[in-house]
């Protein structure tokens, strides 16, 4: 009986309750320990009991085709893995640990055979990767592939690092080197075809690393004073940070760690600051930390790059100090969907 | 300053933080106490602290023009209202009460004025009226008007009821009218303008009213042994209720509350019944009751009808008894966006 409803899918017409078979199949291969979800996928809702002496951590994500990926070459485990460890990332940034995650998807109707088979297939190699339970969600037909995920964390109760407490005189760190998300978008968009996963100098773009460790690292020892994930592009986040704060900031363009001039390829020099500036999608943590616990904070944790970039100023201005010393403002350029939708003007 | 940028957003181009603030605006304007909110927008996250002893209910829902509304003919304060209602009747239909939520919402640039003003108010509405504050939420530009809902309620631990427990011998219930919500929409369909929101005849389809209360008392009394909320109609969902408790049941055609002659008007006699029976949009719940307890459920609750509409069996067939006392298979004839999609082909 399941196996006959499971072919149908594959032919035509599936009929929610077999698509939703299938979402619940790699719900129940994903195997992580201890999640606190009592209750997943087939109810009208999913149960969820928290740790005592924790905070949840909610947030949701847009995955849209046209706007976040391109139907045509994103390869579909990409699409799967990256929607969720764009919410993942904001966990991380708030210092937490994932516990569980809802989707919503919506997808076309050519594309509830193979193309799910291999999304669902990236979806749960993050899952296990970040290790959260797919607890629920809801599906529906759409000419165009839509995707919300929201995501469940846990960080202990008055830990968490808020983007709003960066104090003057506090050094700002970035995990990570800077743009090199960008430049592979930039590369995929040159390509004609679906690109090949493997690819290694897309693998930032395509398969993005939320920095859960270095998030809950900071968020524990109390080191970090403000915390957010880079999703939209340095001259982008960080004003968001200083706006939070009520503060400015001083970058020192010399400092900011970006892509090697290998990856990047013959180009002017400035091409390597541009990307690490105005780049989006590269899911780095970008932080503060006050002057007296400087020292603590080490030059890798994990294997992981970390980067003094510059100060938290009293004045609410954002400088940027270029290689001559001469201070310029930094200015805006970052990604933001209501300015210029969609990849197509993200130039 | 905030004055200016405010002002900029009725503009053009307003840019995400100038839709931002317009949430941020009506999430500070939503006034509900203890919500466990700690946190809400303008972080990477929002921060939640659950009740001691309850657990979290979590649930998402798509609602998309075309398929779950009509942006020409839906007013935008409905539009609001029901994109949180929906999600709230799942948290009803647990037997939980809400707590918060987050708003995923993808608009065109034309749509950022004035609609997004009555969206707002018509979601702030809803959000006072079922007690749940808006903790965060994502925003993006997109040629369609999309939205994805995730809401959290809590449940005392344990006490959650279930669509998986429903034992031969229970009777079946369901509170309210059925196929009201779909007459209001065939109505809709039939007027060229955008209809008057304060219409008595679409109240039901615009501004659904999830059984909070009833689904609270079932759940704190214990007297449910199975509860799902009716979205997509009768005929659609108590076979999915029948499947998760592994049953059958048979229906009464009697005895299924439909809307008022005077309601529907002149028709052939069954059209009042297929409304209640494959008619979606309803929100009422569907609930079962050992025969033990049938003592104790009342007509009404909170001024809402209550009634009896067949039996639970061990037979995993669905049978509907007519006027005649024939027992017929029950079609499943109700809301399926894979089978169906769109407005276009519900009939």
């Amino acid at each position: 009986m399941k196996k006959t409803k499971h072919l149908s899918v594959k032919r035509r017409s599936p009929g929610e309750a077999g698509v939703l078979e299938r979402i619940e199949e790699i719900a129940a291969r994903i195997h992580i320990r201890g999640s606190g979800v009592r209750l997943g996928i087939g109810d009208d809702a999913a149960l969820f009991t928290g740790t005592s002496g924790f905070d949840q951590i909610l947030t949701c994500d847009w995955f849209l085709e046209g706007t976040h990926f391109l139907r045509d070459k994103h390869p579909p485990d990409a699409v799967g893995w990256k929607c969720l460890a764009r919410a993942i990332s904001d966990v991380a940034a708030m210092g937490g640990a994932p516990s569980c995650f809802l989707l919503s998807l919506a997808l076309p109707g050519t594309h509830m055979g193979l193309w799910l088979d291999q999304f669902l297939g990236g979806l749960r190699r993050a899952a296990e990767r970040f290790g959260c339970v797919l607890a629920g969600g809801d599906t529906t037909q759409n000419q165009n592939i839509l995707i919300s995920v929201t995501a469940l964390g846990e960080v202990r109760t008055g830990r968490a690092v808020l983007r709003s407490q960066a104090k003057p005189g506090d050094v700002i760190f970035t995990s990570g080197r800077l743009g090199e998300a960008e430049l592979g978008l930039r590369l995929i968009r040159k390509i004609k075809r679906r690109v090949n996963s493997r690819d290694l100098v897309l693998r930032k773009h395509l398969y993005p690393e939320p920095r859960l460790a270095l998030g809950r690292w900071l968020a524990e020892k109390r080191l970090a004073s403000a915390m957010m994930d880079l999703s939209d592009g340095l001259s982008t986040d960080l004003p968001r940070l200083c706006a939070a704060s009520g503060v400015g900031a001083r970058v020192e363009e010399a400092k900011i760690p970006r892509v090697r001039p290998e990856q990047s390829g013959p180009s002017r020099g400035d091409h390597r600051l541009n990307l690490a500036l105005h780049g989006g999608d590269d899911y780095e943590l970008l932080f503060t930390v006050p002057r007296k616990k400087l020292q603590r904070i080490p030059h890798f944790q994990n294997g992981t790059p970390i980067t003094a970039i510059g100060e938290i100023k009293k004045e609410r201005t954002l400088l940027l100090v270029d290689e001559a010393g001469r201070e310029v403002p930094l200015p805006n350029l970052g990604w933001d969907t209501f300015r210029k939708p969609g990849y197509r003007v993200r130039d």
